[in-house]
């Protein structure tokens, strides 16, 4: 008796990031990726010229918490096997920024117009993933409960330069009762692929942040007397680096529009 | 040709949990144990009649923050092969605290004369073992830098109780730098049989602590401006519980003089 077998062609399951990604490229998903293929990973996009991919490639590894390194792909390659089947960088990602000497030049919906045989695909982890796992375990993530951007700061801390890279890490903040914040820590060293535990705790003074109101992106939310407030390293800085060191030729994600991947969040989990 | 052998009564390791106890158990070592084989586990100790004993044990287990059980023994037996090869609860502690009622009665250097059938022995893990942990990672621990107690407080947190049993939570108390706070969360995580992660960070009058210089055991110790307080569970508070439950007759070890155990910190530390 013939048992009935997947076929290549088959739809693949609706909330996989291999599904998300082909509503994207095929234009039936447009905006913001946050709420997606729940459970797998999104990423941050960075694409250079080779020239400067080496320089840059050393910046994320001296700076693994602000800058995880989950894939790069090969010179001129749009793929990233790693990453996800059937993955074309020039096509899988919502929206795009183009930048030249670092101005803002264009914001595509795909990269088929700009795309070079010397171009360099970096994704860097992003805070979904551990975001995740806390509110799994009951933690209340302010900004996702007031419905908006996580606050960043610039901070006081510089990065360990690399050729043109350097400049401040910039941190994300989630206030947390006390007991959360522990637990969040607990949580969070696990995943240090995607920022790990956080840099700072409590006194953001120290760290060079003057008023946690104002926020220098996103949006500011409301921490009360009985919190702290938590910093971790944020995905945002390579691209306040990259703003600064103003290479003739970048790409990144339209903020808020990630690359998903087929990887799953609790596979980046250490035990 | 012969190869030399170990021998039964070989000397052990001076430096080793079994020589700390033979030192103790023929008077060579008096006081505390502090400093005592580099390396393994010490424990807190508390004795018990049988009548109460099921009841102490689910209190434990109930309040595995305060009272990490490492070992139980059989009633009336005076070994915990468990915890040390030639163990002998009797006399391998350098003090005693004997107490009636809740009154304490008698200090005696050994349970010889005082020893029962029907009294079960507990063994609760202690801080030495996480602290060992922090100090290999630079962190430095403020009471021992001090050289004094750590700071204990009594907080308005309860335990889970369990017939007599009940009462507040004692925690410890060390100040550390945000970055330092934060290590000692992600090291102590891995110690969840000594306490585990602390229960409580950077706000004493949260848990009912109104003035972290005035502890209600051991000494007070500075806290800089830029630094948080970090709060442990502390094994003080299975003494604590037991002052208030007046059980009929109770035996605990003497401050600081704690059981000193085979068994090596690293092997309570999960990956």
């Amino acid at each position: 008796m013939a048992v009935p077998t997947a076929h290549r062609d088959q739809a693949p399951d609706p909330q996989s990031g291999l599904a998300a990604r082909q509503a994207i490229r095929s234009g039936r998903h447009r905006g913001p990726t946050s709420g997606l293929a729940p459970g797998y990973v999104q990423g941050n996009l960075v694409i250079l010229p080779k020239d400067v991919a080496a320089d840059f490639q050393r910046f994320c590894e001296l700076n693994p918490k602000p800058c995880p390194l989950i894939g790069t792909a090969v010179p001129g390659d749009w793929r990233i096997p790693a990453l996800g089947e059937d993955l074309d960088i020039r096509t899988d990602i919502p929206r795009y920024r183009v930048w030249k000497h670092g101005e803002l030049v264009a914001e595509p919906d795909n990269l088929n117009e700009v795309w070079r045989d010397d171009l360099v695909s970096f994704i860097i982890g992003c805070s979904f993933s551990f975001e995740e796992a806390l509110m799994a375990d009951g933690i209340e993530i302010r900004h996702i409960a007031c419905g908006c951007n996580v606050p960043m700061y610039r901070t006081s801390v510089a990065t360990a330069a690399s050729g043109a890279f350097h400049g401040p890490m910039v941190v994300s903040m989630r206030p947390m009762s006390p007991a959360d914040a522990i637990r969040a820590i607990e949580i969070t060293a696990r995943f240090p692929a995607v920022h790990g535990a956080p840099v700072h705790i409590g006194k953001p003074e120290q760290i060079g942040i003057r008023d946690l109101a104002k926020p220098d992106y996103g949006d500011a939310v409301p921490v009360g007397d009985d919190e702290i407030p938590v910093f971790w390293a944020c995905g945002v800085t390579p691209q306040s680096v990259i703003a600064a060191a103003k290479p003739a030729f970048c790409i990144t994600h339209y903020p808020g529009s990630m690359l998903v991947t087929d990887r799953k969040n609790s596979e980046f989990a250490v035990t």
